[in-house]
Parts: structure tokens; sequence; C-alpha cells
């Protein structure tokens, strides 16, 4: 499948959000785990730590070393370093942090985390089906 | 009970964990929730998002607002921000990032996402018993 058809599967998965985002783990493009955000009582709930949960849970490791985490929308850096911790090898993202109102945290660390980290340990690409994405922000 | 007192308590919950890590959460002088690190599965299960995710769902809120997270390490980007999206005011710590061997975040992220962030809505405290917190880490 290809790095669309994944998003899409957590296009689907991010409708069933207490906040609408969805994220896939697949692995030798192998679904391994979806997920989506259950933040309404508890706020380390994002879809993509939901996902890395559920993934750990399954295989019976921590390590997700040549795992791909599909996520509607860029992480934020929470979800980064469960991704980093984890041994994530590649983040594929949809829509961009700055499209979603509120997050404050951008402000001061998006410059920084993403792209002082992403280089080093983890594979990003983002803005696919950045529109499709998008809607499910409105 | 002063912050040393309730980092003993931290301390004490770290000599439980899948690594040495402990954490307790604190509002108007009451203890709300106390964890450890469980990250042998889980990699997100550091001492401070089970100690938040606990006073979450003991409070049956996701506003900690008024809270003091007590952690015996100064906490990762992953914990930093689950405080973040949980509202935590303040966040006290023992030992320093730079005293754990092998965490390889600190040399990309730490100078940047604890001093750029903590002024704007979350104060920090840290070295309380670190001398204690870092025999943890022998």
């Amino acid at each position: 499948m290809s790095d669309e058809e994944f998003m899409n599967l957590a296009i689907e998965e991010a409708k069933k959000g207490d906040f609408p985002f969805g994220a896939v783990i697949v692995r030798e493009n192998k679904i391994i785990a979806k997920a989506y955000n259950t933040a309404k009582i508890d706020p380390t709930a994002h879809a993509e730590v939901n996902a890395i949960r559920n993934a750990c849970r399954i295989l019976n490791t921590k390590d997700l070393s040549g795992c791909t985490l599909y996520t509607t929308c860029e992480p934020c850096p929470m979800c980064f370093f469960a991704a980093w911790w984890a041994n994530i090898s590649r983040i594929v993202y949809g829509a961009e942090g700055k499209d979603v109102p509120e997050d404050d945290w951008k402000t001061n660390v998006k410059s920084s985390y993403l792209n002082e980290n992403s280089g080093n340990r983890i594979s990003i690409k983002g803005g696919v089906l950045r529109t499709e994405c998008l809607h499910l922000l409105d």
C-alpha cells in the first residue's frame, strides 16, 4: 500500500476520536495498530501515543524500529518524543501543526524540535493528503 | 509538606519502577497521584506520564491546573509536554537530565524546550534532593 492509502486509514480513525486526529503504525507494509484521539479525560491520549501503546502491546516490545507512524497531523512534541522513545523509524503526517488552532506550543517549540531531531533518527514526510486531513479539523 | 518531603515520596516511587524514576502530583498540599516508570514494554509509560494519567482519572478531568508535578529527574520532552497538555502549573525535579546516561534527546532539545517554554505556562524548580535522586540512577 502507498503512503496515501495508509493515511486514508488514519483519516478513518480520526473520525472516531474525541478530537479529530488519527494514527496508524505500519511495518513492512503490514498494519500493526490503528488508533484515534481519546484525550477528553486523558490529555496524554493523543492518537499517536495511543497507536504506539497499542503497537507495543500487540508486538510485546517497546522497540518499534522499522515502523512508520502515519498521523493525520504533524505530531506535537509529546507525540514526537513518544515516537522517539519507541524507536519509530519514520513519521508521515498530513496537516501541518500550524493548521491547528490554539496550539500555542508551536510558537516556541516547533522551529527547533522537529528540525533539530528528525535528521538524527526519524525520517519525516509531511503534507500527505494534507487537504483531506485539514477537512477533519473543520 | 515541603518540596523536599514530596520529592522523598517520588523517590520511594522510583524504587518500584522498571527504570528508577518516580513522580507525585500534588494540589493544595494534597497528594493526588503517585506513579513510577513502567516503560519496560510501553515506552510512553514514564513516571510523569503515568502520574498525569492517574491524576486525571482520579479527578475525572484533563485539567490539572494548580497541580505541581514532582519528579525525580528533569522531565524529557515527552513528559514535559504531557504536563503542558494537562495544564500542570509547576514542575519540581531532582536530578538533571544531563545526569542520565544515554539520553541523546538532550543534546538537541534540552537547551530550547525547557527554557523557551517554562516561562510561559509552567513554573520550574530543579535540583530538589538532587543527590538522593542521583543515587537512584546508580
